[in-house]
């Protein structure tokens, strides 16, 4: 059964740098099964980045290895990366892309990149994506041990805003991303929705309960649901949510317990 | 030999569904041979997707299982099915995708995915192409018989824009799709070219015989050709035949037997 | 051991047509691995494919295969060959493509695609990457003869730019290609550089000594590197140094030895 190996940069594909991070890669396990998640990350959007690998996480197998390049510090001392959590393992820079792998609820156990066992010899310093990350993955993928890597890491960077406020009368959170749809994805999780939701708030508008689907509401109406990253997610059936509802990045919602 | 699935979609990569698709599938079946057919179809163009799907089915080995979701329908009570033909598997919504599968002269056998052992449990409303098709192409690609995914399905829809009228005079057809070239696919099969064809009549414009390839006609002159669907196409060497000629989508296209 | 075939194409992916050449590839060898390097290649260009080309050539295992199709001429009577160099194929046009394997320091073996066995009879004379070219590859890839592909080509279109003029004093190049960025690739290789730099110049800018990475210069201030293409690149940190410099694609780039 050959090992997995997913790609999430925000490359492109059009200069075939990620080709050649896919080179490096066969190089050192030919025997591979490669997965292009996508090379389409807004440009050095962590939180774009951050988000497509969680839901990466929530769907492949266990033992899978995840490549997570977007990564605005490159050449500067910021530490690469690997994360074993959830069964799979995640390489790339300490930037906050692993955040919802670093969650306290769950384990996991974080080690810099140190070893040169597991790197190209002088690695270019505008491409860490095909010097390091990419050997590092593969070489994991061969079975070198993940402890032997480097050192543990006990403070990874995890993005804050990703982390709602959770009170008796319910959860304060915030917008985190807006989709090309204008969709507002929150940093409400669906596991912290422990209790119904009685009403959730953004802006100026009260969405009264969930919805499953966008066809629940009727079109021009905002509804709230949980989205494909598991998170909470306000939309408007047939109508860009952003937009209409003048909310931003970074504006709060409130979930009101029922 | 491991099995094929291919994969055709609307969803672009930016937020990694498609790879929570693939995901799903390995899960399933750990040594699949993915092939990313394309995530760029035009949002909900089910006839762009459909066209693709038809090429596909002509140049992959028998036993390929194809995932279309193009499904502006999804979370509504459109079924969703899987289709033997041309000893090929087709799995996605019954909205037209599968056109040119579902021909009369063709053998097929349709059936409606029912069976809850082949997909997940509770799938999420908007999201069939990873939490139904993709489990369901994974499972019929583990041996899982075909015949118990669920019944018959003898009037899967068929897009009726795709048949033209043969007559003794000739074919009378229609523009179906315009590529980002201007150049303008027609309802008219290679397979329904039985006879000489002694003129091709859009328009205003008379085309004398087929050409072979664009290079064939002056550049600014139209031209008439099989295109890489297998489907009849009207160009113009180095132009913009859609702008040119004025013609759009379900106009009239008249093939003349010679 | 799967042998690798990449594809490097210009055709995008919505068509589907990429995945029509992956299917014909898997009819040949189904056991195939197959890497997407690019089908965003500027459409024609088919200097920015030699350069992808160059990239994917240092960088993936002995034995690879590698499909390029930037093929204005297609439909012409250009020749299609096949290329051993670097104990690597090359499969496509004969259009300059293929420029950097086909170095004078450097051995190769150059073969015109001409015998019957390795294509599709009868092949579209529009898409000579589906009909001729992956074929080709696929059944090099199980072990047909090589130099049963045709007779040898010994003189391969090479594209002159890439070739600057060595000199006792410096390196006399030019700009090739500018990327989205604005950074300026030239014709010069890193394998050129064998003595220490101490100025390059281009348009009235003379920057001293050679960086390693962006963040070496001030924001604003243009600096000299190898990139990832191995090729000497001027940039701006920071910056557009296409625009700002005022250079197009074919100024003058001089390298002065230190």
């Amino acid at each position: 059964m050959s090992p997995i190996i997913t790609l999430t940069t925000d490359f492109g594909t059009q200069d075939g740098f990620t080709a050649q991070m896919k080179g490096v890669i066969l190089q050192i396990n030919p025997t591979v099964q490669l997965v292009d998640a996508t090379h389409d990350i807004s440009a050095f959007s962590v939180m774009e980045g951050a988000l497509v690998l969680k839901g990466l996480s929530e769907f492949f197998p266990p033992e899978t290895i995840h490549i997570g390049v977007v990564d605005p510090g490159v050449g500067s001392d910021r530490r690469g990366i690997a994360v074993l959590a959830r069964s799979q393992v995640f390489v790339g820079p300490d930037n906050g892309l692993f955040t919802w792998l670093l969650g306290s609820g769950s384990s996991w156990e974080a080690r810099q990149i140190q070893n040169p066992e597991f790197f190209f010899p002088d690695p270019q310093p505008t491409f860490h994506g095909r010097d390091i990350f990419a050997p590092a993955a593969a070489f994991l993928s061969i079975g070198k041990d993940f402890a032997r890597i480097g050192q543990r890491v006990e403070d990874p960077v995890i993005l804050s805003s990703a982390q709602p406020c959770i009170t008796s009368a319910g959860i304060e959170g915030q917008v985190l991303h807006i989709d090309r749809f204008g969709n507002l994805s929150t940093n409400v999780d669906r596991q912290m929705l422990t209790r119904s939701v009685s009403a959730v708030e953004v802006g100026n508008v009260v969405i009264q309960g969930m919805s499953r689907f966008f066809g629940q509401a009727t079109p021009g109406q905002p509804l709230a649901l949980i989205n494909s990253f598991g998170l909470l997610e306000i939309a408007i059936n047939c109508g860009d949510a952003a937009e209409i509802l003048g909310v931003k990045v970074t504006d709060h919602v409130f979930v009101r317990w029922g």
